[in-house]
């Protein structure tokens, strides 16, 4: 039943699928299209940087305002803005509230909303409320409760969100997704994937320069030292499970056609933040910050089990050192891949039985990944090449500014978003309560049970 | 303290430690030194049989009986000793109950038991209660009793037992636990190790030979494919966690300073055994046993929890095509090792900042793991060659047979066992508890906290 739904789309026109998914409970919003959409930021830190220079190649966008209480992130910003011989925008900048007047404006279609996790839900609620779309960085929730608030509101506003999940478009994740749609893992069954990433050097700084200057953060830090890192101080849990989790949920069909059930996280002791303070130079065991205990765990590892009876691992590893890898394995009853590296195709391992005889050997990815590229990064990978991380960032900006124009549902929606941030306050209880299963809610109330994969399906967006 | 605890035995000379070592509690028995050990075997399948092959090389054993009830394996094991020359040992095969007149001989020190599962619990009481020291093959227990029996009954008798657990003695696995007693992975975080071997063509024949010949399994299955498959058919869990948990056991310590303390196991659909029978030449869409519906998931996933922080993932993978790989990981303060094939110097990456100086770059295994090898495979690696499994078999039986020649405790003892055994009841319960986490028995009755580390200290067993 699943192929032939999977067939009946990818055998279905564009236009034609357009026409199905409109008639979804997805697409709760009717802007009509628009040849150009005229956008806000909310927080110009170094990530909305990213996004207004993907915006900024753009011939189709408007950047009509800025909001962020920090001067040095909106001068940068505007810097950026007038380098490329674009208008000024509208600043707001006077203090952390100055947002709402950004929002209260009738000349903004939509926003980008790049700030710390803890803002994310005081941003996302007001902008839906004042009637702006929403593409949202990615993050963890702080309560559960605040899933269901962005569900709620984009329901009640019919504003439609999107959460900005760059690594759904990594080449080799997406050409994956290309081969799990072929046939060629057969049905899936287990994957894992996670956020495997050195941060130390980004938790703690100067105060003045962003990266490895030294073992500061929160009021003494500067950029993400100065939020971030409170985290680990009072957090312990899936704290980025976004990275991890979408790329392998636009494979499982989560929220459409499968859903996520139930989770149990485990975290080990807590060392390598302490580490690094007391061997950095400008640390030591006599810093005061080296008397702090982090209570975030320096490996969390989450199991997740879906209704169709896959299962899932994340892990969140950010506070030793080691070599970047998001650690993605797809494994079905056909094939395997296990990634190792950063996404150049070179770096992973692949095995089909069939294709390779039998050898009970790996095969590099390269050549895979090469002959089954998506056809969205064949098509425009010339487009994506200057783009941030190694190109993710100009799909799922584009993706966001595209739907926004063609009046059609987000590749990835509020019930994604709602259900991937939910990851982050169960697995902190699940920790709290020694690993017990936490029910994932089904923030689709049903309707993952007839709601369609729509993602990555053609080369358009 | 760890530290220099384990500083103290390494600077100890091996008779000082052994000493030391006597003085433990873990050396219950006292059966004096020996030149000669005489053996009996329970159980004379492909398993028993690698064990005899091993013992035949040996001229300080004599194989005195063997017991099975299946005369096609006693035959197989008779002709191997007569090929090496040596004396036919006794024979006991009337049935499933004559290992008990083996067991009441009285010119046996030990045996070797590798029998099916579901059988090592009776054999290994009864040749304990016989007197008889204990080498056993590895498994899971079928109740969570079964392990307080085999504490127990070993505290009881003062016979010890061993398990025979291969993998702790693989060349990179001990080049691995060098470095990491060098202190190259700083504090050990997190790791994770697992069975991840397509086992579909052992566990179905045509019950005449043994792999991939046919689709039966139980009573018209041949070796493995007559026991193992029962338990895939009955049972959710992690059904062989020792391959995967022995290793990393032996880096953390765990029952000697540390020790387990809950899990909790989440299980995937069961797919590839139906598929299996249904794509085989012998099988098909018709054949009855693919109207079976298997009860083990094909991938079951376990998360750990040790009591000084360390996290564990384990992972039960047997049932779908895929590259042989245990999957083991290392991951400390100060290095990480990934390992992705079958024990091969190169399929593994590694890293430490800072002897890489800070790249973010994964090394290959081969040049690390060849600086660091093992004592034991650096003197040993040449006996070890001809020896199954790339010699890791050779270790554990020479092992086995040296301790019991020189009085000394076995370097993985009756605690580890009915520890790791544990796991497979404790991992079933929660996975049919939807993952609730299970407390993990301290089987040495606290004594972790000062029995001392003595896997694999010097280059002697």
């Amino acid at each position: 039943m699943k192929t032939s739904r999977r067939d009946f789309i990818q055998k279905t026109s564009v236009v034609a699928a357009g026409a199905l998914l409109l008639s979804e409970q997805a697409l709760a919003f009717d802007s009509g299209t628009k040849t150009r959409v005229r956008l806000g930021f909310i927080a110009t830190g170094f990530r909305g940087q990213t996004h207004i220079e993907e915006m900024l190649k753009r011939s189709d966008v408007d950047i009509i305002a800025l909001a962020d209480p920090d001067p040095r992130m909106i001068n940068d910003a505007l810097a950026l803005i007038a380098k490329a011989g674009r208008p000024a925008p509208a600043v707001y900048q006077n203090g952390p509230d100055d947002y709402l007047q950004l929002l209260a404006r009738t000349d903004i279609d939509a926003v980008f909303i790049a700030s710390p996790w803890e803002w994310h839900l005081p941003h996302g609620i007001a902008a839906m409320k004042a009637g702006k779309i929403v593409g949202m960085e990615v993050g963890g929730a702080m309560k559960l409760a605040d899933c269901w608030a962005y569900v709620k509101t984009s329901e009640q506003t019919k504003i439609p969100i999107m959460p900005l999940e760059n690594v759904c478009y990594r080449r080799d994740v997406m050409a994956i997704l290309n081969m799990v749609r072929k046939g060629f893992f057969g049905e899936i069954i287990h994957a894992q994937g996670g956020y495997e990433h050195d941060l130390r050097g980004v938790l703690f700084n100067d105060g003045k320069s962003a990266y490895n200057s030294g073992v500061e953060f929160g009021a003494k830090g500067y950029s993400e030292a100065a939020w971030r890192t409170n985290h680990y101080l009072n957090r312990n849990g899936e704290l980025y499970p976004t990275h991890g989790l979408g790329p392998v949920a636009t494979m499982l069909d989560l929220n459409r056609g499968n859903r996520l059930v139930r989770l149990s996280s485990f975290s080990s002791k807590a060392r390598g933040l302490h580490e690094y303070i007391v061997k950095h130079p400008k640390g030591g065991a006599a810093h005061p910050n080296a008397q702090i205990a982090f209570k975030q765990g320096d490996v969390v590892t989450t199991h997740l089990q879906c209704a169709n009876g896959e299962t899932i691992i994340l892990t969140h590893d950010t506070s030793l050192q080691r070599p970047y890898n998001l650690g993605f394995r797809v494994q079905g009853t056909k094939g395997i891949w296990q990634d190792f590296g950063w996404g150049d195709p070179e770096q992973g391992h692949i095995y089909f039985e069939d294709a390779m005889k039998h050898s009970h050997r790996w095969d590099n990815t390269k050549s895979w990944l090469e002959a089954h590229d998506h056809p969205l990064w064949k098509q425009n990978a010339a487009a994506a090449e200057s783009s941030g991380h190694g190109g993710m960032d100009y799909f799922v900006d584009n993706a966001f500014i595209e739907c926004i124009k063609q009046n059609q549902p987000f590749p990835l929606d509020v019930y994604d978003l709602a259900t991937w941030y939910a990851i982050t306050p169960l697995s902190e209880k699940s920790i709290a309560e020694n690993g017990a299963p936490q029910d994932i809610p089904d923030f689709t109330k049903g309707n993952w049970k007839t709601r369609q994969p729509i993602f990555g399906f053609d080369a358009n967006y």
